[in-house]
């Protein structure tokens, strides 16, 4: 019977066959203990020289470090393991001896592990964050499919874009210069009025030359939007939708979370409603925290994000940003024209901001005039403008940046660990 | 109460709200129908003068086409819907008269509906074609969650290339050259060595000067990737999904085919196993069919596809094509060296090639071999050759079309409607 290791609890007792390689080995004597890795998990092989040949029983000692292997035996309980089972093997065959793996068991450098990047992921903290990155996105769909959104895909080659195309990526589409997205909200909400509910899960670029911990160049967006839901319906969407993949981490992750030494207390917090504080509050806030160069109309940096979140023990919404520092898209408060019915939400722990949205102007002659002020003529906008022009209602959206999103539940310090091939300045391999 | 139309059943006999667009209209004296949509469906909505006020009739009566309002009434069962129910409505808000909507119930050329294709998705035809679509994208993340696969998302810029660069995007990336993915496929290799079993969804890209019915500049991919699994087993993952998202779609769109008219006798026929037809005797049997032109050793076009798929009333998998015609990356049959353990499934009723895989070399020589022959160097290349030194293993994969996919299954001749915002030749807007 060929099984893979997550299948092991399922034939307790029973004698199979795993497809395996070897992610480390200690042997001493007449006993040999592999660590077998298949992709769905990590098992130990015993192999006790009175059951096996004396060709495995060599094998077993002498197989270098990412050998690949079929490995035959019996699945047992086996107590002291997080995982809860080994393998009592009784015959070891050979796919290929791996000569001088590069990524050994002893410390490496960072750039050394980037350069190796589609090897680093076999090892057990990437391999980790990598199945909680899945389960993230797992959740997600379940969570928006269950909801009735549609799951829309929006163009990533566009000739407009939402923010401004400083930093974007350009390439020549045939006769005509064409962006790689950082944002597919435009479409989305062109899709929210046909669809009523719906959300994007797909790449977006920003060309920023920024070398910090939180700023990847390429990374992955999830961006619903929704008709006829306001500001405050939408804050409460997100709430829940965060609550749930926190929880879906929690359920499905914890040999995961118990790798990555995630402290899951912090985890635990993580439940709707989250606090709202206005970005009037925000800023006093800072200033008595002895932030004295930030002031009323400025936007916040990593640093403040921080600051504010550590006065809450689970995510905090700054809402009602000024006008002025946000999109030109954005639904002025009705009693207050100088902010705008957004938020940003920020996680706790100091892993910033990982979801940003907003209500969007449904009126045209407020958004033809910040069309004027903003000089967006052409093809590339006059169709989002007539999306205010043929059945305007009000609509709410907004952006979750998964890797931030993975690097927190992960408790990851470095956002270059939540991709599976991350693209940095400077860094287009492998 | 505020529901969605979808959710109308629900409500039988009870009085709600629903946000809506009025998608068309008829009226005839003492008594208006509405034609209501809100994106999770379209209602129709009957508005009798002695039921509202006179303000509300005169709306019901002269609201223009996509109209947006907060209409409330009646849920009440319509046994003469293929929806099944109607609301008797009390009320009618109006929160947007559209003037002069573009796409009116008349018939428009298809250069106008893709200029204003951020409208047309709202009109029923697209809204099915698109609802066909999401549901063929939350049946593929359930096959692929609930098979153990992890999703894992490859870079779309790359240095590296799986089949050449002579149909790719280009872009600066700081100070090197990058290009816009058309295939995960390298990446998902490395995946599998880490993971067991991947699968990836996420857009790719080729810049294709040409203009047929079943090619898009931008499209969307889903890309398996196996390893310990062999071509014979490959095949029959991939007639097993896709005979799993075709019964998705049976079961969850009926609504929809409906709309679309699509003959669902044929749509049953998809259950695995599919059959197999080997190149060579592909080749025969195009030349029995009368193709004077094909030859041993060419590759087949639409048509020739078209005439292989006739003979079969589901899908059929032309399995190992000549090496020369095919992919540096795949396994030679152990038997013949001039063909490759690969397969194109070829969709019936002329929807074309949907899936191309492969079993992929593990050998590390012969890797080495296709390397020189295909002047494959530096960092671009490198790591991929370093999966088969590391722990090679026997790996297979295969990659979907989703654009061709919703074609067929929805019965829609031109890929252009079957993506929300397609990217063709000359066309970037909307
Ligand atoms: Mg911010
Ligand atoms: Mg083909």
């Amino acid at each position: 019977m060929k099984i893979t290791i997550s299948q092991a609890p399922n034939y307790n007792e029973e004698t199979v066959t795993i497809g395996a390689w070897l992610a480390n080995k200690r042997s001493s004597g007449k006993i040999a203990f592999l660590q077998l890795r298949d992709g769905t998990g990590f098992m130990q092989g015993v192999v006790a020289k009175s059951d096996v040949s004396e060709e495995a029983f060599q094998l077993a000692k002498s197989m270098p470090q990412e050998s690949s292997m079929y490995i035959t035996g019996k699945i047992v309980e086996d107590a002291r393991s997080p995982f809860g089972y080994e393998m009592q093997v009784s015959n070891i065959e050979l796919i290929h001896e791996a000569i001088d793996y590069p990524i050994t068991p002893k410390e490496h450098g960072t750039e050394f592990l980037m350069d190796h990047r589609h090897l680093w992921l076999r090892s057990k903290r990437q391999h980790a964050i990598m199945k909680i990155r899945n389960e993230i996105i797992r959740a997600t769909y379940q969570f928006f499919n269950d909801g009735g959104y549609v799951k829309i895909d929006p163009p990533i080659l566009t000739g407009s874009s939402a923010e401004g195309t400083t930093e974007l990526f350009h390439t020549q589409y045939f006769d005509e210069e064409a962006y790689l997205s950082q944002s597919g909200q435009l479409y989305m909400e062109a899709a929210a009025m046909a669809f009523g509910k719906v959300f994007s899960f797909g790449p977006t670029f920003r060309a920023e030359k920024s070398k910090t911990r939180r700023h990847l160049i390429e990374f992955w967006m999830i961006e619903p939007e929704m008709a006829f839901i306001d500001h405050e319906e939408s804050l409460e969407i997100q709430e829940q939708y965060v609550s749930f993949i926190a929880q879906s981490v929690l359920d499905n992750c914890k040999l995961e979370l118990n790798v990555l030494e995630r402290d899951t207390s912090k985890l635990e917090k993580i439940k709707a409603p989250f606090a709202r504080i206005s970005y009037d509050d925000a800023v006093v806030l800072l200033q008595e925290k002895g932030f004295t160069d930030i002031k009323w109309g400025e936007d916040f940096g990593a640093p403040h994000e921080t600051a504010i979140a550590e006065a809450y023990d689970k995510p905090v919404f700054i809402i009602n940003y000024p006008a002025e520092i946000k999109a030109f898209y954005m639904k002025p408060d009705p009693e207050r024209s100088d902010v705008v019915l957004c938020a940003d939400l920020i996680a706790p722990e100091g892993y910033g901001e990982i979801i940003g949205g907003s209500q969007r102007i449904d009126d045209l002659s407020l958004m033809e005039e910040r069309y004027q002020q903003h000089d967006l003529t052409g093809p590339a906008y006059q169709w989002y403008l007539e999306l205010r022009q043929y059945g305007s209602v009000p609509h709410s959206g907004f952006g979750l940046g998964l890797e931030r999103t993975v690097a927190w539940l992960s408790g990851v310090d470095h956002i270059r660990e939540t991709i599976p091939f991350p693209r940095l300045l400077n860094r287009l391999y492998p």
